[in-house]
């Protein structure tokens, strides 16, 4: 080791930029930031990703996995293109599904948003993909969807039947649920039994009650007045059948309203289990492993404020730097009202990728190439601090 | 000290951030923003004055010295307020006068903008003062004039007499230059000889020619074409009597057609010696022995690009920073396009006082705000590098 010079081993873990850059573009401009300003750096990635659109793209390039396309059945019932994914590295096999891969709501046209009709049934017929690909473990991220099905229609591919007063099976959507009467386990694939599935939500998803996925998301999803409280109902009664049958308490469990209750589906008919979305991702990508490598983390978000403690990316990062004693920094597009407060929950330093007046369009315009900017600014500063300390040690 | 701190001596030389922020709100806001992020910093300044408006209370202000007040001839021949200054600090009584506070353009009214008859008369006053209150060491800063007469009016003051052919004493203003025909020293205030009078000057200010103050300065000042050409002819008339008499060549001194050419009578009537601005006020500021004390620059301007390293203040005090080993940072209100070069001239580190998109009105606005911000901020990245090395070195 050269006196001017510690050895750099910067652990990258950012958000997306909402509407603006993806986490790998983000990922990617840190990282040609912190190498201008400091070539021999190592650079490790953890893209943190939300379960929603681009985490299973996110996850696979990170640790160097395959992509799998595939069709599927689509939220409507007509075939789509999907994906999914076989995440690289050592240990078992490891899958990543989105479900908005399969039942998305981008995936339905505009003309046809219909709650009650869509279905998860893609997401199923994912999950039987990687099973048939050796998967032993299944990481399902949750996030926008277009289905409120409970995971009804995820379930039914899985192998299971779900049965109406007279024996007849349930038409697709969450507008039959209210006919639900009993169901038939016997066809579920075996292989379920023996592979764990972990499920990222949003933990505060409730699927019933006035804070249930129903009347929070189904106006998003198309949803009529009438129709939210007949998707209500039928959430109460596929809940009500399944702790019957299965013994499962959907209505009170953290996160079962994820992506229209199929969480909850997860749960009663995968044996899944869900997690609060950042820690569990944070676990498949061996977040802590590649902390314990790293002497800095670089965290960013489009904004940085006074809500970011509250489940945003950089503080679930940064506190889990800072348990290790590990600083954090964070680059923000804007940085808010209220972004101190993130010092009390491990970020050390914080800088806003905006290097003049501009507009916002300017800015998102030129944002990776900002980005980068920061980065490297960011870096620079940091340097002239350890320069400061060697130049005093060496006097 | 404790093993976690580096006692952090930092040394504020920044500008002023044209028409927003005085050098002196730039240094505080910078001193303010410094100790949110080090409590316990030693913070020393050195207020990057140019010579025009606002040098003398930066300068005084810097070394907690003493203003006066007092009224001289303005340069309409009307009396105006004005000040001088007594530095504070060991050393011999050393006074220091802007030219703007007896001559400048904001002395001369709009409607009176004539440059072949204003005076620099109200400068020799303010000399006057200073040498009454025994000033052994006189620093006079050139910029912001409303003159062009040479600094006749100036050498009047002092006690020189300006002849025309038939022993007439000349007129007030460049405009009776022409006339100029024999100088008389006689009555010259005889303190002058013993005085060190030093002249801040841009060093690109020509007396003469195309480049000469008439022609380049002469419309800024309120004069029409004809009174430019009338204006070179008198300073070319001016110049060779001095040189006939005094033996000084002004035509082709550098710095000689400051204020108007107030730096070329200077030169011959009061016996001052003409600097680069900046490297005579970083004398006067015993800036060496602040560089001595500090482990850290911190620089400021309003924008900092590819043309701070010709002439402007960040490079002329990171070059001097650097010839020390000690790391200069930049704080700007823009990053502009070139800023990089800085680089190869001192700078280590750079960072905007914008933290989101943003219109130039209001980040001028909320500029001691966003630069207290932007110093706290890159303190608290510079801690980052100096936690990462001494981390390093317990582990």
């Amino acid at each position: 080791m050269s006196h001017t010079v510690l050895p750099h081993t910067v652990l990258i873990a950012p958000s997306g930029f909402k509407e603006s850059l993806s986490v790998e573009d983000v990922t990617g401009a840190i990282a040609r930031g912190v190498r201008r300003a400091m070539p021999g750096a190592t650079i490790l990635a953890a893209p943190m990703v939300d379960g929603g659109e681009g985490t299973t793209r996110a996850i696979i390039a990170a640790t160097k996995g395959r992509i799998f396309d595939t069709r599927v059945t689509g939220p409507v019932g007509e075939p789509v293109a999907s994906f999914w994914g076989m995440m690289g590295g050592p240990g078992p096999a490891t899958a990543v599904i989105e479900m908005a891969a399969a039942a998305g709501l981008s995936l339905v046209p505009r003309d046809r948003r219909d709650p009650t009709l869509t279905t998860s049934r893609g997401v199923g017929e994912l999950i039987l993909r990687a099973l048939d690909h050796g998967a032993r473990r299944i990481l399902i991220g949750c996030g926008d969807s277009g289905i409120n099905d409970g995971g009804a229609g995820m379930a039914r591919a899985l192998g299971a039947r779900l049965l109406d007063a007279e024996g007849r099976d349930l038409p697709e959507g969450g507008g039959a649920l209210h006919l639900l009467d009993r169901i038939d386990l016997s066809g579920l694939d075996p292989r379920l039994a023996h592979t764990r599935i972990d499920v990222a939500v949003n933990w505060h998803n409730q699927l019933l009650g006035p804070k249930g996925v129903a009347r929070v998301f189904g106006p998003q999803k198309g949803a009529t007045p009438a129709q939210v409280e007949a998707l209500e109902t039928g959430l109460e009664t596929y809940a009500r059948v399944i702790r019957h049958v299965i013994g499962v308490d959907l209505g009170t469990l953290p996160g079962a309203g994820a992506s229209g209750g199929l969480g909850a589906g997860l749960v009663a008919f995968a044996g899944a289990t869900l997690h609060p979305r950042f820690q569990i991702m944070l676990e498949y990508l061996d977040f802590d492993r590649l902390l314990s490598r790293a002497n800095l983390v670089i965290t960013a978000e489009g904004s940085l404020d006074g809500q970011s403690p509250y489940g945003k990316v950089p503080c679930e990062v940064s506190r889990r730097a800072e348990a290790l004693g590990i600083p954090t920094i964070a680059l923000a597009g804007t940085i808010g009202k209220g972004a101190q407060e993130t010092f009390a929950h491990g970020i050390s330093a914080f800088a806003s990728i905006v290097k003049r007046p501009c507009s916002l369009e300017e800015a998102i315009a030129q944002g990776d190439k900002l980005l980068c900017r920061a980065a490297e600014d960011a870096m620079r500063m940091l340097l002239v601090g350890e320069r400061m300390v060697l130049r005093a040690r060496a006097a």
